[in-house]
Formats: structure tokens, C-alpha cells, sequence
């Protein structure tokens, strides 16, 4: 296999290279300069990198993955979007940078994340009538599911209902595997279909986007009184915001115990596919981020 | 055939008894409260009942269009959450009834309809995963075309663009096409693809549906200065609101000489075809219409 680093970066550059082609500058020309604004540069599109290695991992095309690859992206930054507005979490800044609706206003920000949504199912719904294969069909399915009430959406209801309320631990695991396990899931089970896998294989990729998607939340929480800017939110802004956390209902210790099963469970489960290495490694890298 | 109006009731009865089908009270209970609460008890259920129509007038099965006509209100009704939002048209009242966040708040208003957006799409590729076929896939396509960028909201973006502020007579045509005739084409090129037409008919559908979009605009900026309530906005508002209507850039007369050769043009064209006296006497209830 080629040097991880390349190999992340070749992924990372289809995709934005996709995302280029998927959101031309056409009339009305504002409402694409907001989509492209949240879009670009983009962070580690983690979620559509997962998707494009598992359809190769599993010998799938990645022309056959990139629509799928992208359409998540979309999907992933309408909810950033959505997820800022003052009426939402009234965040300023996202990656350091302006947040959608400071720059264009939150009108045209709440249209952009429904442009994206909109968008990516456009680009799905293409892909599908220009190579209509079920699996495609599937893809499709399943991605809206884990984004919707049964998946994001729903997680995102919930975590806005317990702001400032103390969660249990099955409403906090709900939260967790549905609003950040949702679209890893999707990721997963996309990338596999894309590659005409089976039920079974399909299902054994969801499981383990769900643990990953559960100890990358457990690790946010851990970043969160440890330093380190993850998702760009200030340092203890949980405990200020008085949020459950893993931390609050577990404890340090026992979330940092949580955390290490459910990673290597994730690394063990990779580490028994063929052609795994550089899920393996992405899998190690986004264990190990101290940020 | 049955009396229209016994025809038009029995189809709005199927179309919301699918609508309940699709969103069930799952937990997060409250994100199908909110969902519902605009979904129910609805309208005119104008564009879901064209799609039934055009799908039965072309001689296709009635439970091959629901998943399409069901799909069409849930994004007609996601739009209408977002354009009143504060921060878009700030409408504490749409049809007599408090808006979705009046009830909810902003959070779970915006919510609510991505909700019902993204749910519009896993009940169309739900559709398409157990019937694959092309002609569904190409009516999903469609819809979510009509729906984005290059449709419906393309026209919101420069309906929002052009308030306090004059309008070209090539903008606001823009707008019209786009933000009103953007569904009702999904709607009748829906229809025909659900029926399994060849592209010829859907593209005769699609340009009858442009029009009475227009017809339909432009009957709105009369009413709207002769009296009588249209999407639930009180007399006069556009006036007060300064936008550039039909009126405002042709004059009443010039606007109702236009809005009368549209209107007959929809009738004309749906009267040569077969089988069309429901939709005919359809365009006429509308034209008709004194609110």
C-alpha cells in the first residue's frame, strides 16, 4: 500500500474534486458561493474518505462511490450549518473561521444547508437513473435513513432537547449513535453497497461505524477537559454549557476505559477484513488525535 | 365519471392517509409532533392530488404515484416552515394557524423540516428499492430537481433577494417559474413518470404544469389587491412589503389580460388529451378561485 498520508490525501482530493463538480457556480449565483463557503476547504471529510475505502477495500469502483461519497458530505454540512444558527447552538465560528449565517445571514444560511440536502440527493438520484443497479438503490436508501429522524436528525432532536438538562445514559447513547454513529454508519454500509456487497458484509461495516462513531464522541468529551480543540468548540464548553457528557455520567476514568474497548474493538474487527490496511491506519490516526 | 368534487375529496383522503403512514410518532416523538402539526390537516394537497391525477389520466396504478405525491407535500410543507421563520418572512400565522415555530420554536421549526425534506427522500428510495424501476428512479430525479437549486429554491433564494427592492420583469418571471411552477412540474412530470410515459408526454405534462404555476402567481398578486386570502396573507401585504409583482410591473390590466391567456392555454392544453376531465375541471376550480 502507498504511504498512508498519500493515500488520504489522493482520497481527500476526489472528493473535493467531486464536491466542485456537484456545486457549479450556476444563477442564483449567492446561494452556491454560501453552499461553497461551508463546503471548502472542508476538514478531514472523514465520513466520505470511510465510504470510498470501504468500496475499494471490498474491490467496488471508486466512480461507482464518489456520488455516494459526496452526497454525505453534503448531507454532513447542512447539519453543521443548521446545527450554528442562533436558534441552534448560536455558534460564531466553525473551524475558526465565520460561521454560515455571520457571513451571509442566517436566511440565506438556513437555505444553503437546505440546498445541500437538497443537493444531495440530486446527485444520488442521477447516479442511480444513469447506472440503475439496486445496490445503487440501496446506497441511496440507506444514507437517508441514517440522516433522517431514524438516524441525525432524530440524535440532533434529542441533544437539543438535554441541553441544560441532565441525560440518562440510554438518552445520551441514543444522542451518540445517532447523531455522530448516523452518518459513519452511512458511510460504512454506503461504501459497501457501492461496492455490491451482500446484506451480511453490509451489516458487518455498519456495526463497526457505530463503534467507531461512539468512541470518536466518548473521545470528544475526553478532548473536551483534556485541551485540544476538537469539532472548534472552546476548551470545558461542555461543563460550562452544562452538558451530559460521558464524562459527567461515567467519570474520567471509566469513559477513558469505555473509549479503549470500543477503539480496539473497532482496529480488531478492520484487522479481520482482506485488503483492511488503510482503514486500519485511519482508524489509529483518528484514535490517536489529540485534537 | 365520479362528481369532481367527490373525486378531488377521495384523493386528498388517500394522499393523507399515506402522509400518516409516512410519519409515524417514533421517539424523538416531538420532531413528528412538530412534523405533523404542519403536515395536518393540510390544504388543498394541490400538488400531491395533480400528480394522482396525471398518473391516473395516463393509466397508471394509483399506489405507484402515492410514494411521489406524499414525497411532493412533504417538501411543499418543509418550504412553508422555513419561509416563516424569523428570519426569512417572520409569519406568526399561516392559514389562520400559528406557524411551526409559534408552536415549537425556531430549533425545532428548522428541524421539523428537514425532517420532512430528508424523509421526503427515504420514502421515495424506499419506493424505488422495492419497485426498481427506471421510470421511478427518473421521477425521483425529477422531483429533487424541481425541489433544489435549479427549482423551488433557486426562486426562494431571489424571492428573499428582491424584497424592498424592484424586480426585473426577467427576475420575477424567474421567481414565479421557479419558486411556484418548480412543484407543480414535479407534480405533473412526477405523475406521467409514475404512469411509465415516455419522455414526450412527461415534458407535455411538465410545460402545462409551468404554466398554471404562472397563472396561478399571477391570480395570487390579484387577489391579493382585490380582497380575499391567499396562502393565508393578508390583503394589501405585498403592496406594504413593497414586493414587485405581476401589478406593480404590468399594471392591473396588463396582469389580468396575461393571467387570462395562461389560463386558457392550461384548460386548452388539458382538454387534448385523453381522459383529462378531472384535471380540467381541476384547472378550472383554481382559475375560479376567489381565495
Amino acid at each position: 500500500m502507498m504511504n498512508f498520508e498519500a493515500a488520504l490525501q489522493k482520497k481527500i482530493d476526489l472528493i473535493n474534486g467531486g464536491l466542485d463538480d456537484y456545486l457549479p457556480m450556476v444563477y442564483p449565483e449567492i446561494i452556491n458561493e454560501a453552499a461553497r463557503y461551508s463546503i471548502f476547504p472542508g476538514g478531514k471529510r472523514l465520513r466520505p474518505v470511510i465510504l470510498l475505502a470501504t468500496c475499494k477495500m471490498l474491490g467496488g469502483k471508486t466512480a461507482n462511490a464518489l456520488p455516494f461519497a459526496c452526497a454525505l458530505e453534503m448531507i454532513h454540512t447542512y447539519s453543521l450549518i443548521h446545527d450554528d444558527l442562533p436558534a441552534m447552538d448560536n455558534d460564531d465560528l466553525r473551524r475558526g473561521h465565520p460561521t454560515n449565517h455571520m457571513v451571509f445571514g442566517e436566511a440565506m444560511a438556513i437555505l444553503a444547508g437546505d440546498a445541500l440536502l437538497n443537493r444531495a440527493y440530486e446527485v444520488m438520484a442521477q447516479h442511480c437513473v444513469a447506472n440503475p443497479n439496486i445496490h445503487f438503490l440501496k446506497a441511496m436508501s440507506k444514507i437517508a435513513d441514517y440522516a433522517g429522524i431514524k438516524g441525525m436528525i432524530g440524535g440532533q432532536v434529542m441533544d437539543i432537547r438535554m441541553e441544560n438538562a441532565a441525560a440518562t445514559a440510554q438518552e445520551l447513547e441514543y444522542i451518540y449513535t445517532n447523531k455522530t454513529s448516523g452518518l459513519l454508519m452511512a458511510a460504512f454500509g454506503g461504501g459497501a453497497l457501492a461496492a455490491f456487497a451482500d446484506d451480511d458484509t453490509v451489516s458487518t461495516m455498519e456495526d463497526i461505524g457505530k463503534t467507531l462513531g461512539m468512541a470518536f464522541q466518548i473521545k470528544d468529551d475526553l478532548l473536551d477537559i483534556s485541551g485540544g480543540e476538537t469539532l472548534g468548540k472552546p476548551i470545558g464548553s461542555d461543563q460550562k454549557n452544562q452538558k451530559s457528557t460521558y464524562i459527567s455520567l461515567y467519570g474520567v476514568e471509566k469513559a477513558e476505559e469505555m473509549y479503549h474497548q470500543l477503539s480496539a474493538s473497532v482496529i480488531e474487527s478492520l484487522r479481520r477484513l482482506e485488503n483492511s490496511a488503510f482503514l486500519v491506519a485511519l482508524a489509529e490516526n483518528l484514535i490517536d488525535r489529540t485534537r
